[in-house]
């Protein structure tokens, strides 16, 4: 809650240093408007955040969760964390609601708080539906858990594939880690289809970690934009996201934060191979710390922990969740010479 | 040659349309210098290109293979094609000079042509090492042929490890795709090794595929200068290569292909996996042909072939290989609705 307060009220009022961080941590635009009354905002926020917490707790005990693991479990979705009192997390309870009711609400600590704030605060229900970020973050989802699902039709009925689908699928693009089977057990291609969504994220603006889905609509709008320059060269063609004109220093940062997460990607990767990981395991530690989902695939599976990576890797994959969850500039920033200057 | 001739000496003066098409396929930007003379520039060329295919011919034959096999392997070389007349490649030989004189040649052959213009032909000697790409190719090949000897030392002494990391990684840097030994029953890490430099390639103005040296070290210098403005947003920094200022229409593309090459890989290897390819069989396949290097891992393996793989993946990957070798954009601006008004 926090996390969500400083980023969304906070930040984009201090100086131009500050509001350059801003820009790289949350480059949803439309979190300008929420700027004027800090005091309030914050406690708008922060009573969305308590009624969305308290209303999983209750459902969660509704439907047969004891209420400290309500409660436990509601921390958890609502702050992505993914904390579970069960070593085999929502898998142990077994249950059809306590696994929709976290679904539901874990999808929902991935939109952008700042549209509840709109939808509650202001009246502006249309900003949920309008904002794209928004609905790339849902079509991902929906079409994700479609294929997913098709993917496993080999090992369940159509009915659990979708049930097993849906929660996984939720619980790593918020970066939460939930888990309800072992997905190391699926086929190679589900695997990768969750390897691949530890990349994407969820919205700006809430607690989720990894790259994020607007970033990933710029990133596209970028590259739809030089296809069409290799035909027109001489078109001037600004990328437009939320119906503003983004800057070109905004599309050029998003454009090296993704690059930049990449190499340390493969970076880390390569430096846990060469403790002795296998690939999969290598790769996942790595994409699963530094986007700070939880669970990985292999070693580090939902149903495993990283207990058994050697010490130096644990020190490298707590680097990785640090450089993950803030954001790789304000680290790697540190490490410049330009930095320690003056 | 055809290719090398036509990027180096034709495709600069042509129309606006031309040049922006030489630059997304040769960025490096020295070549400008070869503009003047075209029969000249082609005639030079040719001739260096003859020399060095006979001078290895010649050395094959003199390291004991007959005429014919040391002719089809120079020919394989200085194109950085890769075909061989034995199935299991340059390895059927096992013999050190035949593989220390296929390194040799597959590593000048990976080497900006117009570089060797301007050694022999302007007697521009200094332009060879004074040149960023050539250097930063020198450099990760020999880094990498240290690191990957590194990780050998398990299976192998270490003079072989040398050898064969040597052999391998211009090879595959080259996008060559010749083999000495089956490196499919190498550790994971050595492996993964082998996966990246698949994205490696070596430079411009070579007949090599994949993303080449020179895009990569733009990438590095823009987000290094990300990086930088972070701390100092005002700040206007200029990339440069070689001495020249790049534009950044030219950075943006830069940037704007290695994504989509991405993208490609990532699509491609999930189409390979949804036909019950494993993921490492899946992934370098689709590596191994964007690149055009050849040989993959897995199924793909150096000591083994396509034809295991279903005629829906070799159709894939057959367009895989064509989409590397014209450099995508040539082939997605077809795609565009815009190319086909008017």
């Amino acid at each position: 809650m926090g996390i969500i307060v400083i980023s969304l009220a906070l930040i984009p009022r201090l100086e131009s240093g500050g509001s350059q961080l801003f820009k790289a941590e949350v480059p949803g635009l439309q979190v300008q408007r929420l700027k004027p009354r800090i005091r309030e905002t914050a406690r708008a926020l922060l009573i969305i955040y308590s009624v969305m917490t308290l209303a999983q707790t209750l459902l969660l005990t509704f439907a047969g969760m004891d209420v400290f693991d309500a409660l436990i479990h509601s921390f958890g979705s609502i702050a992505t964390g993914g904390f579970s009192t069960r070593p085999d997390s929502i898998g142990s309870y077994d249950s059809v609601p306590i696994e929709v009711i976290t679904t539901v609400f874990t999808f929902a600590a991935g939109v952008n708080f700042s549209l509840y704030y709109g939808v509650f605060a202001q009246k502006n229900f249309g900003g949920l539906f309008k904002n794209q970020e928004f609905k790339g973050y849902a079509a991902i989802t929906v079409v994700v858990i479609g294929l997913l699902s098709l993917t496993l039709l080999k090992i369940y009925p159509l009915g659990e594939a979708l049930r097993h689908s849906s929660f996984q699928v939720v619980t790593i693009t918020t970066t939460t880690g939930y888990a309800t089977t072992d997905f190391n057990l699926w086929p190679d291609v589900s695997k990768a289809i969750l390897l691949l969504l530890m990349f994407v994220g969820a919205s700006t603006g809430s607690t989720c970690g990894s790259v994020k889905v607007v970033r990933w609509q710029i990133l596209s709008k970028h590259a739809y934009r030089e296809v069409y320059k290799f035909l027109h060269p001489k078109a001037v063609l600004p990328i437009r996201h939320d119906d503003e004109v983004l800057s070109e220093a905004l599309v050029a940062q998003v454009l090296a934060f993704t690059g930049i997460y990449m190499a340390f990607f493969v970076l880390g990767t390569f430096c846990m191979l060469g403790m002795g990981l296998d690939m999969l395991s290598a790769a996942s530690s790595v994409a699963a710390t530094l986007g700070n989902v939880g669970p990985g695939l292999g070693l580090v599976g939902p149903m495993s922990s990283y207990a058994v990576l050697p010490a130096l890797g644990k020190l490298l994959l707590t680097f990785m969740m640090l450089l993950g969850r803030l954001e790789i500039f304000s680290v790697l920033v540190i490490l410049t010479p330009a930095f320690w200057k003056k």
